[in-house]
């Protein structure tokens, strides 16, 4: 059987940055030269990040990929790699608007495209077939869909190029791949994070690999972009299911590999395929070690997804700070150690904001996290801020419970404006699905760390880190007190959560029946629940749509998260629910 | 030929909302019955509300729905209507999931349906052939399509049964029309008002009356739902072209008129067409009038849309009432005028909010626009307010400024849940384009009524609206002074809009360049904008896309809105625009 050296990579691009973003491939290709691969695959749409939504309707942003394509060919040819086959992911056009009848309606003019560069030039091109349109995807809006299948031959073997979704899909390019009778499937992707999606996806490139007797190479991006968190988990599998590399999750990195794919036959070429061969020459190839990363456990690989998606959302907007309100309370304690681990505690300013409703405890638990972390802190009361509001405009209840929130805001949009700190806010799932919040008070700030965490996973989270923190010999960031205590948003006397709310263990456990299961309400009370809390609670989340479309975006790692995964009116006047 | 009576409804569904939009159905099908028609046709989803967005992918609204169409076939009967065969759009399900391979992403179960109505039964169920899944429009994620066309024979005429998109596309459902030799073909839709679009909406149904050789008789809901605004506008059109009935813009109507089709053919029926009989029973047919709504012109129409899109906002959310700032400037001055056209002035209650840097005139035209609409107004200045933050917090600058609008916010945000009125946010488009907003701030507030309008437009709809009063013998709602003067946020002394911006004119065109025609840098240039305020502007609309995410919806008035119609990253580092 033909040997190849196969190089994958799993690069971290920014939406737009083709420059940056090429520099990212240039690196990844020099190393792979160095060790003397055959063949370099980085992610879908590597070139030009992922996902760029509706940059895919500007020709002038089409273009620029176009040319970045040609320009990344020359610079690789430069640089003394032009005999290194890659292939790369990236958006291309404009084309001829996929005919839509007499619609005056912008119209897709992009392909999600796989090019394949060697000595200069591209050689090839594949247009992803399957274009995925739920969840967090709009492909089939921005996308003209592919239909011929690429086959690479190199060095005696014929290599299949797929796009992402088309691997998840029965029949299509799949099914082409077996009917080629290629030796290798390359598949490029740009999956997001979300958690035990691991579980669905090895299984399907296993699965895939098994079906159509080929090794399948699976590359995938990594980084946070917006409210996804890519996860990089790049794999390779044999056509008998077993993994022979594995990338880390979360990082950056350049799997390497031997592999000994079937030599490529003369039979026919079925319909809609495509050959192109390369050339190929012959490398230096050392030895290499197995490169297979072991899976962290799931409260880990969340935590991780939480880090990345935070530093990378600060980072690639140019902030060089974070800073929001330390209650004492769980959410900006976790918040605050995420902040920490994302970025350092250098760049962490907290500001503990106290009321005349504070306890004790709040200002203390603030000051002992502080401590512990290392991060920049400071004591804003705000009761003398509050009052002259309150006085004026003759405020109770309600009102002037949300005015504490809403001063609050002030003080940190103050403080953000004045020194740069770009503001975080530290609103949990819950909270967000039920609306437990002030809009315009805590709900303020540019990112939500933990916007997709339910409440009962904060603290499993909290006391996961603080435990991952003694079994590395450091101090737990997180007080004891702010796991254990009851919680409370402290904006009257003596009051907690459970005051207005069901217990955190129920109103989760009715959340993800009702939002990630989308079950009706008569489905979620056979579940057990009573009638009055099952209607009480998505009563609430119904009506809090309008604040949920205000809010800060934050990383998803669930399988249904608040944002453009779940789209919703506003106006809804539930018959039934 | 023989003789049809055709009844048109054109109701104001509320999404979800299946009990009352059944109601208004059925009072429609009891001044159709009592004109003596023979066929009522009410618009796409009017049974449900249209968007329904991702309520399509739960099961149990899907079942309430399928409930209420059978329900509603019952009551109809029951009221002595059964006779009358009533066409209703709504969704239905849930079906299988359209198959999409080993993929368990959540997907489509649903599909947008009209419904055929007689004696008590669902006699016919048609289900759309084409998925819009542009610009606002996300079908194809939520739908499975239809392949079959619907031919209902009534009275010895074959009526064709369309839904919407499936009338703009070439080929489809519309090419068996004419195979199927239909008299008249039915389209019912929800099809959201934008400026100009009855210039290409009229035409397309005139063209496919020739092309397909029937009467066609155009259908659409009325009302706002969140950012759109349907506008009725619902037609019938002869085989030659002319106009037979037009339904007013922007109000719940019911057409009734007489036509005259081809009687049905004997041929045999092409693939993929089902023909149903109904039951034609002879009615007292009196005489009718002619029906035919002149359409306004462009302004009055564009200022009738942001009225009805207002009002429905408010009233379908149950609110009674709307507050906001008012500061002498022209922005806050048309979004009164709009709200008391909405609502009635006594519904409408404005604060000034002067702060050290406002003008004498300022406080003037604010007091001179209050009174002259008779709306309810108070005033509040914020200086003592504001004061204790900027000293305690030591802000200057940008943050000082900012400051001041924020705590404008927290007085209005504090009276509105003192007493209950919805907070509305003046904003235009050029502000929320540039993001010369101060978050948290002016944008505060849940619905913005002039989103959708670019500062030359709000001008000249103010001078519009008070041209409009005086050609009624009404005082002009909006002070000369407020549409005369320079602009200005002050913020800071003597502070213009034209310190920060170039000037509105220049702005608009270069916006309108960028966004609605999506043009990249080169091409604006190319216009004749200077280069230097082409890449100040455009930079400008990119770094603000994080604000406009938690910005207030408004209604949709252009090709491209913000929102939904146009979806872009926040992170995104352009290497060329």
């Amino acid at each position: 059987m033909p040997r190849l050296r196969l190089a994958l990579a799993q690069t971290n691009p920014i939406v737009g940055d083709l420059a940056g973003n090429s520099r990212q491939i240039l690196v990844a290709a020099r190393r792979a030269h160095d060790a003397g691969a055959d063949l370099l695959a980085v992610g879908e749409m590597a070139l030009s990040g992922y996902p760029i939504e509706d940059l895919a309707s500007r020709p002038s942003f089409l273009h620029a990929c176009h040319d970045a394509v040609i320009h990344l060919a020359k610079e690789l040819q430069d640089a003394g790699l032009g005999d290194l086959p890659v292939i790369v992911g990236h958006p291309d056009g404009p084309f001829e608007p996929r005919a839509f009848g007499t619609s005056n309606a912008p119209t897709a003019i992009a392909q999600n495209c796989a090019s394949v560069l060697q000595h200069g030039h591209v050689k090839a091109r594949y247009a992803k077939h399957h274009l995925p349109n739920y969840s967090v995807f709009d492909e089939y809006r921005i996308f003209i869909p592919g239909d011929e299948l690429l086959v690479l031959r190199i060095k005696g073997v014929d290599v299949a190029v797929i796009i992402c979704e088309d691997l998840w899909r029965d029949g299509g390019p799949v099914a082409r791949v077996l009917e080629a009778d290629a030796g290798l499937l390359v598949v490029i992707n740009a999956s997001p994070f979300e958690r035990d999606k691991t579980e669905v996806r090895l299984p399907l490139v296993t699965r895939r690999a098994i079906e159509t007797d080929t090794i399948v190479a699976y590359v995938n991006i990594v980084g946070g972009q917006d409210d996804l968190v890519f996860d990089g988990d790049s794999v390779v599998v044999d056509g008998a299911g077993g993994i022979l590399a594995r990338a880390p999750q979360f990082d950056e990195h350049l799997l390497v590999l031997d592999v000994e794919p079937e030599a490529a036959s003369e039979n026919p070429l079925p319909d809609r395929v495509q050959r192109v061969e390369l050339a190929s020459i012959e490398r230096t190839q050392g030895p290499l070690a197995m490169d297979v990363a072991i899976l962290p456990d799931d409260r880990e690989q969340l935590w991780n997804a939480l880090v990345l998606g935070l530093r990378d959302y600060v980072q690639k907007n140019r902030f060089g700070s974070v800073i929001f309100g330390l209650s004492g309370g769980i959410d900006s304690a976790v918040c605050a150690a995420l902040a920490a681990d994302a970025l350092g505690a250098s760049a962490v300013y907290c500001v503990s904001l106290p009321s005349r409703y504070s306890s004790g405890h709040s200002r203390s638990d603030a000051d002992d996290l502080a401590e512990r972390v290392g991060l920049n802190y400071s004591v804003q009361p705000i009761a003398d801020l509050v009052e002259p509001f309150e006085t004026r405009l003759a405020l109770d209840g309600l009102a002037a419970e949300n005015l504490q929130a809403r001063v609050r805001a002030v003080v940190l949009m103050g403080l953000s404006n004045q020194h740069g700190h770009l503001v975080l806010t530290t609103g949990n799932k819950t909270e967000i699905a039920v609306g437990y919040s002030t809009i315009y008070g805590d709900s303020a700030g540019g990112f939500a760390p933990i916007k997709d965490v339910p409440k009962t996973l904060v603290w499993e989270l909290a006391r996961w880190r603080n435990e991952f923190a003694v079994s590395r010999g450091e101090t737990p960031p997180i007080p004891d007190n702010s796991i254990s205590k009851p919680p409370s948003a402290e904006l009257r006397p003596d009051q907690t959560d459970q005051d207005s709310l069901p217990p955190y263990e129920t109103l989760d456990a009715i959340l993800d029946a009702y939002i990630t299961r989308a079950l009706g309400r008569e489905d979620v009370i056979a579940l057990g629940f009573d009638t009055e809390t099952v209607d009480f609670v998505t009563g609430l989340v119904d009506r809090s749509e309008w604040k949920r479309r205000q809010g800060a975006i934050g990383p998803k790692i669930s399988g249904i998260a608040f944002g453009r995964d779940r789209r919703l009116p506003i106006t809804y006047r539930p018959t039934t629910r």
